[in-house]
Parts: C-alpha cells; structure tokens; sequence
C-alpha cells in the first residue's frame, strides 16, 4: 500500500488561503449548491460570513447525472465567486469537472473540488496535482476508503500535498435519504493519513431537516470541517434546494456545529452573538 | 403504512425498570457481550455501574454464525445476571433467541433483546409482544428503516407499546470495519415514530478505537440512548473482545457521551468524579 | 471453516421423495405464492404436472413484512397441499416460518423450505436438523455465501445431510427489481460443497417479464434446478402475482429451461409435446 | 426522463466496422486486459480470431487503482493494436481514460471504450460523442441502470448513436469475486432502449474458473455479446492475469457461448470445428 506519502504530510494543518484546515482548526464551508446569480452568490457570501463560514463554495460547473440537466454558468459563475472573495474575504472552493477548464477554475479557486464521481479521473487528478493548489478530494459514493487514500496518492505523487479529503455518503440499499453518510470513515482515514477529513452533510442528507443532526454527529466523530449547502432562498434555487439550509438559520447551525467540534478538540471561532449581518458585512 | 400505532406511542419517555429511556433521558446500557463467569458479570456490573451506566447488558444466548461457535452459558448466564442485578441495582438488558427459553429470559431480563438476525422473526416478535416486558429491537444488517419500523410493529400490534429501535450498523462494500454505522437513520426514525432510538456502536466499529468517535456522534445526532460492549479484560473475552471498551476506560467515555448528548438535549446524569469504584459499588 | 461437513456429503444427488436433486438432475419446482383455496391450488399442481415440473411448491404459512399483511392459511393451506401431492403425485415444498408449526408442516412437506428472513433462525435451523426431511434453506438477503455455508452447517451438524442451497437475490443499491440475483454464487457454492444449488429468479425479479430470461441465466450457469411462482390467475393472486408466471406460460417456460439447463450438464426430463394438461392430468 | 433519444435508436443493430452487434448478432470481444508486447498481441489476436472472437479488446492505456501500478503502452499500445487489425482484421475495442489521448485513440480504435470508473466522466463522454466512433459504455460499479442510460445520454445527444452498454457487475458485501454481475439488468435494460447490451465476466469474476458460467449465464439472459480477457498465458499477465482465460481454452469457451446465445435468439457464427488456428491465422 502506497499511503506512506500520505502518512509523511501534514504534521502540521494545511493553510488554504491563510485558513488552517486540521491539527484543531474545524474548517466551515458553506455556500450554494450552485453559483445563479449575482444576488445569490452575494448574500450567501455576506451571510455565511457573518455567521462564521471560514471559507465559501459555489459551483460554477455542475456534473449532472442528465446532460439535459443545468450545467452551471461556467466562467459566468468563475467571475461571480471572484467577486464574492473580494466583498467578504473568504477563500473559495469550486469544482472542476473537464480538466480543460482547470486553469480557468484556479484563476479564483483557493481549493478546487474533485467530485464524488470524478475520483477516479486519474487525468484530472494528475493535472490539479502539478497545479499546486489546495484539493478538496470526494469520496466517490461506492468507493472503498483504500481507493480514496489511492485516489489522493494521484494528485500527492505529483508534489501536491495539499489535500483534504472529504466523506460525502455512500450508496446503500436505504431509501429514506440520497446516500448513507459513513461517519466510520473519519476516524479510520485519520489513522491512516494526516491529511485533513472534512464532512459533505448536505448530498447525503437529500433534505434539510437532517443537515443539523448530521453535521453534529460530524463534528463529533472528529471531522476537520464541514462543506454544507446554504442558500438565500432554497425553494427556488436551482439545483438541490430541498437539502440547502436558508441562511437565516445559518448561525444558530453554525454555533451548533462548534459546539460539537469543541467535543473533539477541534475549534471553529464564531463571531460574537448580537452582531447583525450588516455590521460584519 | 401502518406505523400509526407507533406514532401514538410514547409522548411519554419508556420507563424500563423505573429508568426512563427518551423524552430527554439518556440511556447509556454497557456490559459484556457474553456472560462468561461469576467474576467477569459482577466486576463489569460493577465497574459500568461506577461510571454512570443505566443498565446492564450480557448475552447469556449468543446466535453464533457457525454452530461450532460458543452459544453462551444459557440458564447459567441468566443466573449470573440476575445477580448482577441484585448487586448493583442496574436493569438487565439481555437477549433471547429462542422462543422456548423466552420464559426463563422474563425472569431475568428487563428488557429483552431481539438481536439484527432476529428482526424478521416474526413468531418471536409476536411472543415478546404478548410478554409485555420492554423490548430492544435491533435493526436487521440490511434492513430498510420501514422494515424495521413494521418489525416493531409485530411487538405493538400484541398491545405492547414498549419498544426502543436500535441501530448497529448497515452491511456495505466497505470492508474497514464490519458494519457501516447509518446514523441518518436516528433522525429520520424520529421523524416517523416516537418510540426511543438507540445505537449501537461496538458491531459496527469491530474494534475499540472507533467507539468513542462512533458513541460521541450517535449521541450528537439525537440518539436516546447507546448500548455497548464493555469487558474487565477484552483481551480474554470468549467473543468480541476487539470491539470492547475496558471497564478502566468507562468513567471517561461516560463522561464524552454525556456531553455529546447534552448538545442534542438529551441528558445522562453521571455520578460526580472522584468517586472510586469502591466507594459506589 | 467448518463446512467440511458440507463437503463429504452428496457426491450422490439428494433425493426428495424419489426425485432426483443435483448430481446431473435437474428439479423445477412451481407453483404459487401462497395457497389460496382448493380450486388454486389444485389447477396450480395439475398445470405445473402437466408441463413437467418436478416439484410442488405453495406456502400455508407466510412471513410478511407487516402484521397487517396475509400470513397464509395455516393448517387449512396445509390440507390443500396435501391434497395436491395425492392429485398429482408431485413432492411438496413448503415454508415454515415459527418452530412451533414444524410437526404440522412435516406432516406434508417433503422439503421444508426455510426463508431468506430466518436463514439465521438458528433455533429453526437445529429442529429441521433434527426432523430429518430434506431443508430448503434460502440465502438471506444480505448474507455472505459463507454465511449460507454456516447457516446449513447449522442443519448438518444435526446429522440432516439433506439441505438444497437456494439464492434468490440479494439487496443493492438498484431499483429496478427487488433484489439483485447473483449467480455467481452458483459456481461458488458449488466449488464449496458438494449441496445442491438452486436459484428462486421470482422474488429476485419482482415482475413475470424477468422470470424467464433470470430462469435461462440460473440454469446456464449450473444450478441444480429453479424453484418459481406459477399462478393460474397472477393478477388475482394474494401475493407475489406481479411476479407469478401464469399456468398458460409455463409449458413453454420449461422448456426454455431444460434447454438451458442441459448446457451446463443438467437434465430436466419434460413430457412430449403435443400432450395437453388434461391427458397428463 | 430523458432516455427517448435512447428509445428512437437502433431498431437496426449496430455496425461497427462492418460487424453487427444486436438485433440477433452476437458480439464476442476478446483479448488481454493489457498490451504488453508484440508478441502477447499477436498471439492473442491471431487465437482468439481462430476460435470465433468478432472483435480485439486490449488496453493501451490502464485506469489504475494506484498511481504507482502499470498504466499502460499508451502509443506505443496503439500502435501494437494497429497490427494486430492488419493481420487479423478483427476491429479493436480500446479504452480511452484521458480526453488529451482520444485523437490518438480515435487513429486506432474501431470503438472507444469509456471505463467504469470514466461513466460519469461528462467531459469524455461529450468527446466521444462528438467523434462519431462507437463507443463501449461500462457501467460505474455502483451506477443505477438510469444513470447508465442517461450517461449514454451524453453521448447520444452530441449527436453520436453507436453506443453498446456493458454490464460489468456492482459493488456488494460479497466478497467471494471481486463485482456482482447483476444479470437482470440486461433484460432491463433492453426494455428501456434499443441499444445494445453486452456483457464482462471477466472484471466481475476476478478468477477465470467463473468466467464459463457467467459467460454462459449472460448469453442465455439475452446480452447482445461479451467482452472477455484471454491471455496466451495468463499467469504472466501484467495485470489481471487471474481471471484471463488462456488462449487455448478459447475455442471450446466460444462454443459454449455460442449455444447459449442461440437460446435467447442471438447468433455467433463461429469457425467450423477441426480448423486448426494455424490454418485460420
């Protein structure tokens, strides 16, 4: 097993943009599912900053299961999140899906997401692990945790150590939810890496109700973060608005969420209670 | 559908031996997986006592995979239990895999178990049911939560209300560990039945370092209560010792779970620190 | 492993009431779902007879996944069976599902079947042991084929060395039918022990479109013969009529198998053509 | 959905390099997983034609697990496979993992092979869609039928309809070979498009004593064809040597497929038997 790379990094918590990520710095990533509009990106933006999101995402290019689906604005959406960092300061996570687009993405991408269904694009993987930009790695939904140490060892082998890997829930015989969320998986990559493990609560959840309880259970099994889906106005969003919490409820959820990673010697700084929006903004 | 019966149940938490389990009580049940000897039954009783247990767990019948496995002492271990209990006041959650010995397990058990293998036997189910003594469902390895909710249903439909739902992990490709933990099916069993949901985190993990992590999350995501394996000497136990907390570590799990579970309002009361085992038993 | 039992047995072919099991014969054995009254039945038996099915099978007494659900006949469905065998001469399979019924169902069943839901009833599994009539016993739903091994090990160890192996599906992620059949595990079972191996493709299927290309598939890859649900009237059926082969088909059902069958070296010997029910009744 | 493109197609089957595949027509693919040599080539080429093959599978370029196993000849195994067509006319099937190779792929390949872990690979399908090659669609270990149907949407939609799907077997908890060949989705398949289905044993297997089964078992489900690893001596495999069947094993393997396939109404014209592979070359 090739996982001594993996097991050499990150003694120290990987810095995305001058964010610790792991080694005790819970990382809070939230924003939409996908990047619409000027308007939704910035409120989100504005919104989960207040709240203490330490960085945001915002997909500008969507793999969808249909090609007759919504694809994503593409370098529209790219232009828009920039525009987000400038307003609010957070680095950005975004997902490239065509590695003919990957220059492009890390124009503005401060962390750029392989998704769950990419994990096994070695082409891909390979080329965003010469770019040397900060990778946020998906479990892929019937992958093996060793075919995600594997998956990681691409971008590695390539001198890219920045990587964070991230459980997204896999695909069981259940139907009450999109995916089963395996928190097991946390503490057995953290024994076999110290690259950073974060949380994908909203894609397994499939529906909002259960995004708090999850990202609890998250951060108390001793995840390094968690990337959560917030939306302005979920009901009309575009693509997986039944799961994306409203960014009214996002403080309470994210004092929620430090709370339970305070449990695992993992800390998320809030600003304090009482400040509105506005004055953070 | 017809949990409806399950859905007038239990605004009221269970009261199982005068220890409420739900509605805002934690129930942390620990114990031996297999009653083996006088001395192992009585010195974890009193060890999971110490530490704050509410109730006691030992199998005395043990459904083995192979038959040439060890299938438990039988009436021996009933015994053994019901002197554990006399000991330390705890109520015995112990199983029962046969419905001839269902009799001699009611002069024991306070709540009886039906064990993952069982879920689907129906005439056991119905013969619990008309005992009307509590009963511990476990979830099948691969059952859908509405198979487990209309399992329920066959100790309800006798006129017993008193069921508490438990979940032990989900059979998967992923081979790190034996059972994949589903905790989504916390919430999602709550949002359709009121009768108390527990974990069980020890089948899962298979090994005892991820029992913590694994109890830490299930009492974060709103789980009433956690049944789990505790042994004075895992390395000796005749069956899963692996997967056993030593009894020396319990105070200190005890104390993790309780504060896990407070962030999702459950409460476990815990004797004060700096009480030693002698000064409680 | 203990199946070392398994595999000194039935270098012979078993026999079920003069019929031939595995060892080159191959067994088709049909009928409905669950017994439904005389006239069902017996057109069921005669029909099957005629177009050269080697068993009967019907279940008095059904586990059903809700307490609501019907759960068979019971003794009356029993004496219907009894009545089939003395119409048409064929040996009845039937399913017992509680122990406490096992003398009434030896009192008919040539083979009693044990279903996927109790393959791990190990109590069930000793008393058929102890019966010493030939078991069905079905591969649970997501048991390991090891676990089978050690499911009828539970049968053997009891000096009963007639088991029959049935795979009948297993649970996935898919939804386009039930349950996943894998046949695989026909090869594989065979390289382990020397039982005969049988295929049920009705459940797996869910709908009769299935059946027949499931059938040709379990007989081409060597299974000892098919046990599948015919009904004279599916669409009225209680039970599983979605799945049910009608009586009018299956002529041509056996005869798609026999010759799927013999490439894999196995004979299913049917009656000439040309013979109408009534003349083989 | 989406899949009405899907349904419009190919009441024709479809031709790829002057051989039919569908409608009746068998398509046996087979050759190494790996090109490996001039020799391994050749030789496989030449025997696999001489037992009745309709087309020529190997891998230039190998979609690996680990970054550090074999990845391939990458041009210089294209060019391998080249010569192989001028001696044996047999078209080539060969996988394209990177969308920078497809050119190249596209000088070589008579249909582009699209991996199982490459099916949601929206960038590469989009590609081969647009080069109006045929294109072999694997089925993702873990996809649903519909997500196969719609990722050949992907293809469909740029315009390209030469699309065979393969089932290649799914992730389960079984653990005797490596995939579950999930036979029933062919004839499901088959209901929702009139594209071809065929099927690999091979990958599902893991060992070559399954592959006669299931490839048995395939063809008498109604598979349009089957892509199988053969190998001129298997145990010296570069990768997958396991479950390659050896080339002298193939004349008799064609055979047994082809009675098969007749049985679903599907023909494989193979080499009249006593033809030495020499007189054939």
């Amino acid at each position: 097993m090739s996982t001594l790379t993996a097991h050499r990094l990150a003694t120290q918590p990987l810095e995305i943009a001058g964010h610790p990520v792991g080694g005790g710095s819970f990382a809070l990533i939230a924003g939409p599912c996908a990047v619409e509009s000027r308007d939704q990106v910035l409120a989100a933006a504005h919104a989960v900053r207040a709240a203490g999101a330490t960085m945001f995402r915002g997909g500008a290019y969507k793999p969808r299961t249909s090609p007759h689906s919504f694809q994503g604005l593409g370098r529209d959406g790219l232009a828009l999140l920039r525009e987000a960092r400038a307003h609010t300061g957070l680095p950005i996570v975004t997902e490239c899906v065509d590695l003919r687009d990957l220059e492009s993405v890390l124009e503005v991408a401060d962390m750029v997401q392989i998704g769950a269904r990419n994990m096994q694009n070695y082409a891909l993987l390979s080329a965003v692990g010469q770019a040397r930009r900060p990778v946020l790695l998906k479990r892929g939904l019937s992958s093996t945790l060793e075919e995600l140490l594997l998956a990681a060892e691409y971008v590695l082998a390539e001198g890219n150590q920045a990587v964070v890997l991230c459980e997204r829930g896999i695909r069981t015989f259940e139907t009450s939810y999109r995916f089963t969320l395996d928190l097991a998986a946390i503490p057995v990559l953290k024994e076999r890496t110290q690259l950073p493990v974060i949380v994908d609560p909203s894609h397994a959840a499939g529906r909002r109700e259960l995004v708090g309880p999850l990202s609890r259970a998250a951060a108390a099994v001793g995840a390094d973060g968690i990337i959560v889906e917030v939306h302005p106005d979920p009901d009309r969003a575009v693509c997986d608005g039944r799961q994306s919490l409203p960014t009214a409820a996002f403080a309470a959820y994210a004092r929620e969420v430090a709370a339970a990673a305070a449990l695992a010697g993992s800390t998320l700084s809030l600003p304090r209670r009482g400040l509105g929006v506005a004055a953070l903004a």
